[in-house]
C-alpha cells in the first residue's frame, strides 16, 4: 500500500515533492523560526498538477496549508503535523504583459517585486507596494488582500486584480481569468477568493492591473500642530490628484526614530504629528506646480508647521528611511507587540490615549511607537510592556482590542487574521457575520481541508 | 386562518403592504409595461420589519423579488404570480454624511441622484453616474454593481461601497456597516452581496464612499483616423490624471446622430471614431494646463484629427448631448436590440466587423449604432434588423453573443444578467464557474426564495 507521499510523487514527480530537512528548514514565520509540523511539501509546476493533487487529498481527507512567500505575520502559513504544505514556488512565471490593455497574466508564485520590475520594462507600474515585496508572492497578496503604502491612491490588492484561476478543495479548477474592467456576467467569483486567506481555494494564476509608469515623483515631510490640523491636512490632501502616500508618524514614533540618528530627523520634534506626503504623476513640470501649490496653500492655511521637501533621489530615500525604521524599532523597543489596526480617522487621538492608559494601568513601563497609513484608517502600533512583553503578548492584544472595539475599529487592517488573531475575530464580527462566513466556507470546503486553522 | 397578506400586514402595518392596482400599475421594465405577476408588495420602513417579513416568508416558502427604482434593463425586477415584491422605497433616508471621513450612511432606497445632491451640499461628490440616476436606487446599483460613464476614474459601484447591511433569505440581518478603508478582519462579506443581483441577500443600508467635489471640468470632442490611433490615444489618456470619461462613438453611431441635427455635429464626419474626453480636478488653472498640454501633445503625435473643446457649460452640455442621444436612436433606429457587452479594446474593430457580417448574413437590412466606455472595455450596440426586430431579439442576441464568445468578451458589462440574459450565461461561464455560483447561492438561500428566476 503506497503512502500519501508516494501517491503525490506519482502526480507531481520527484521535483514536485519535498520532504525532510528541505521542508523543516523553512520557517512559517518571517520573524522567528517556526518550522512546519510535518516534513511534506508539494510544489506543483502547473495548475493541472495541483488539481490532481487536491483531488487526491480530498479523497483521503488530507488537510493542506498553502505557502506563498511566507512573509505573512499572522501565522497564516503555520502548519500542524496533520497538514501538508502546498507551495506555489514553481509556478512563478510572468506569462504576459500587454502595454495596450495594461494587464499582466501571472502565476501565483511570482514575487510582487518581480512583477514591478518586469512591468517597468514595459513602462508600466504595479502600484501595490509593501516592505516584503521581494519575497511576498502575488498569490499570497491576493489571498490576504495585501495593502501597503499607496492604498489611498490605487487601492488594496483586491482593486488591482481583474481575473483569477484557483483550485478548490476537491481539485476543481475554477478559471475566471477575466481581462475586462466591466463585467457583470454572473457572480464575480474572484471576490470570494481575494482576502479569504486561502480558505476558499488555492489561487494559481491571476490577471493583474497595471498603470502607466509615473514620471514625476514628489516627497515632502511635514509637521502639524494638532490632531485637528492633521485631519484638515488629510482632507486637503485628498484634493491633490497626484497624492500616492500620506504616512503619519506620531511623536512616540518620531522621537524614538529621530533620536537614534540625526539623519532620521528631517524636522524639529515637539509637534503633534509628522507626515510623509508622496506624489506621483505623469507631467513633471505641472505636477511640481501642483505639489508646490498644495504645500504653500497648506502652510498659508496654517495646517503645517514646517516642511522638508526632497529635491533628489537621495533625499527621497532619506525621508522614507524615517518612515520605514523597523530596524530602529527593533533596536530601541524590542521586544514589542505589533498592531495593524484600523480606526476612524477622527478618533485616532482619543483611541491612542485610551490605549496608552489601559496598557499603563497594567504595565507601568509601557512604551509605544505609533505610525501608519492614516488616509486608509490604518495605524501600526508597536507596544513594549517590559521584559515580559513576549509572554504577555496575548494579554496586551486583549487590552488594545478591547479599547478598539469601543471605537468600532478593525483588529487587522492589512495583515489578516491568520492563526494568531483567530481567537479575537468572533469578538469583533457579529454572530450573523460569523455564521455567514462559516456557511460560505463550508459550502466551498465542506471537509475543511484548506488552511484549516486559519481565520475561524 | 389568516392569509400571507394578513400576516405581512401584521408585521408591516397597512402602509407597509400594497395590493391591487397600486402594485399592478408599477411596470417591472423601464421601457415597456411589464406589470408584476402578483398584486402583493411589501415596503418595510426599517430593516427589522423586513427581517420579520423574510422570516415569515422563509417559514412559508414564499418567494420574493426585490425592487429598487425599477430602472434595470435585464428583467431583474420581473415578478411571477408566485412571488411577492419587496420594495425599499420607504427606506430612503440619507442618514449621515461626514466631511472628514467622506462617507455617507444611507438606506438602500435612496436614489443615486439624491445622494449626489446631498453630497454636493457638503462639497462632496458621489462619482457613480448613470442615465437613470433620478430613479435608480443605491440598493439597486449595489445589487447590480452599476457602472456608468466614470468607471475608468472611480470604478464601478463595488469600488464605492465600504459597508453594507442586508437581510438574508431566512430573515437574518447581517450588519457589515464597515467604515474603514483597510479592514482585513475576516471575510469581506459585502463583496458577496454586491453584483449578485439580490440572490444572496436584500441590501438595506450601506456606507458609500464620496470624493471631494471637483472644481474643474474639461470637455473635448475629438476625432481619430483609425482604430490603432484610438488605442494609442486611450493609452495616452490614461496618463492624464484628471481623466474622468473616455466615451467613444463609432461612425455608425456618429453619422446617425450627427445627421439628425446639426447641433449634434461638433466635428466633420468621415473619421474612424469620435471620443468625448472629460476631465475633473481640483486646481482649475493647472488642470486647464494639463488638459491643453494633453490635447496639444495628442495632436502633435498625430493621434487626433480634429478637436472641439468646450469653453462654457452650454458647450459641455451640447457635447454630452451627442454622446447621450438615446432619443435620436429611438427615433432613427427603432425597433432595435440593445447590447451592453465588454470586449478586449484591441479587438473592437475585428469584433464589430464580425458582428456586422454575421448579422448581415441573416438580416441584409441590418443597421447598427455603436458607442461605449472604451476605457472599461464596455461597448453598447443598438442593432436594427428590420421590422421583425422585436420578435427576432433572441436570435439577434445569439448571433452577437456567439461572435462575442470567440473574442472572450462578456455578455453584460454593467446591466447584469437579470432574467433576460439568463439563458446565455451558462454558455459564457465555465461549468466549474456555474457550479461555484450555484453552490454559493444555495448555501445562502437553500430554498431559492430571493429573485428566484434571476441569473441562473
Amino acid at each position: 500500500m503506497s503512502t500519501v507521499e508516494d501517491k503525490l510523487r506519482a502526480i507531481l514527480g520527484d521535483r514536485g515533492v519535498l520532504t525532510g530537512e528541505d521542508v523543516l528548514m523553512r520557517s512559517c514565520d518571517p520573524f522567528r523560526n517556526v518550522p512546519p509540523g510535518k516534513a511534506l511539501l508539494i510544489r506543483p509546476a502547473a495548475t493541472g498538477e495541483l488539481s490532481d493533487a487536491m483531488a487526491l487529498c480530498h479523497r483521503l481527507g488530507q488537510r493542506v496549508v498553502t505557502h506563498g512567500g511566507r512573509t505573512g505575520v499572522a501565522g497564516g502559513a503555520y502548519t500542524s503535523p496533520n497538514e501538508i504544505i502546498v507551495s506555489l514556488e514553481r509556478m512563478n512565471r510572468i506569462e504576459h504583459i500587454c502595454t495596450e490593455t495594461q494587464l499582466a497574466d501571472v502565476e501565483a508564485g511570482v514575487p510582487v517585486e518581480a512583477l514591478q520590475v518586469e512591468a517597468a520594462r514595459h513602462d508600466l507600474f504595479y502600484p501595490v507596494d509593501l516592505g516584503s515585496k521581494g519575497s511576498a508572492t502575488l498569490g499570497g497578496t491576493i489571498a490576504t488582500n495585501a495593502g501597503g503604502n499607496r492604498v489611498l491612491r490605487w487601492g488594496m490588492t483586491r482593486q488591482n486584480v481583474l481575473g483569477l484561476e484557483a483550485v478548490l478543495a476537491d481539485g476543481t479548477i475554477v478559471s475566471s481569468m477575466n481581462r475586462l474592467v466591466k463585467n457583470n456576467s454572473g457572480y464575480d467569483l474572484k471576490q470570494l477568493l481575494i482576502g479569504t486567506e486561502g480558505t476558499i481555494g488555492i489561487v494559481t494564476r491571476a490577471v493583474m492591473r497595471l498603470v502607466p509608469m509615473p514620471t514625476s515623483h514628489g516627497t515632502a515631510f511635514v509637521s502639524v500642530a494638532s490632531h485637528a490640523h492633521l485631519l484638515r491636512l488629510l482632507a486637503f490632501a485628498r484634493r491633490l490628484m497626484t497624492l500616492s502616500s500620506f504616512e503619519v508618524m506620531w511623536p512616540d514614533y518620531y522621537d524614538l526614530v529621530a533620536s537614534s540618528n540625526t539623519n532620521r530627523r528631517p524636522l524639529e520634534p515637539g509637534q503633534a504629528a509628522y507626515v510623509l506626503i508622496e506624489t506621483m504623476g505623469y507631467q513633471p513640470a505641472i505636477d511640481q506646480q501642483l505639489f508646490d501649490a498644495f504645500l504653500e496653500d497648506a502652510y498659508a492655511a496654517g495646517l503645517i508647521v514646517d516642511a522638508a521637501v526632497a529635491t533628489s533621489g537621495q533625499q527621497i530615500a532619506d525621508l522614507w528611511r524615517v518612515r520605514e525604521a523597523a530596524s530602529v524599532l527593533v533596536a530601541e523597543l524590542s521586544p514589542f507587540v505589533s498592531f495593524d489596526i484600523s480606526v476612524d480617522v477622527r478618533q485616532v487621538e482619543p483611541f491612542m490615549a485610551d490605549v496608552k492608559s489601559a496598557l499603563a494601568l497594567r504595565y507601568p513601563v509601557v512604551r509605544t511607537a505609533t505610525f501608519g497609513h492614516l488616509g486608509d484608517n490604518n495605524i501600526h502600533i508597536a507596544a513594549h510592556v517590559g521584559p515580559e512583553t513576549v509572554s504577555e503578548e496575548s494579554n496586551v492584544e486583549r487590552i488594545v482590542f478591547d479599547v478598539l472595539r469601543g471605537f468600532g475599529g478593525a483588529i487587522t487592517a492589512e495583515h489578516g487574521i491568520g492563526q494568531t488573531k483567530r481567537e479575537f475575530l468572533p469578538e469583533h464580527r457579529s454572530g450573523a457575520e460569523m455564521r455567514m462566513m462559516r456557511d460560505l466556507r463550508s459550502a466551498m470546503d465542506p471537509l475543511g481541508l484548506l488552511n484549516h486553522d486559519v481565520l475561524f
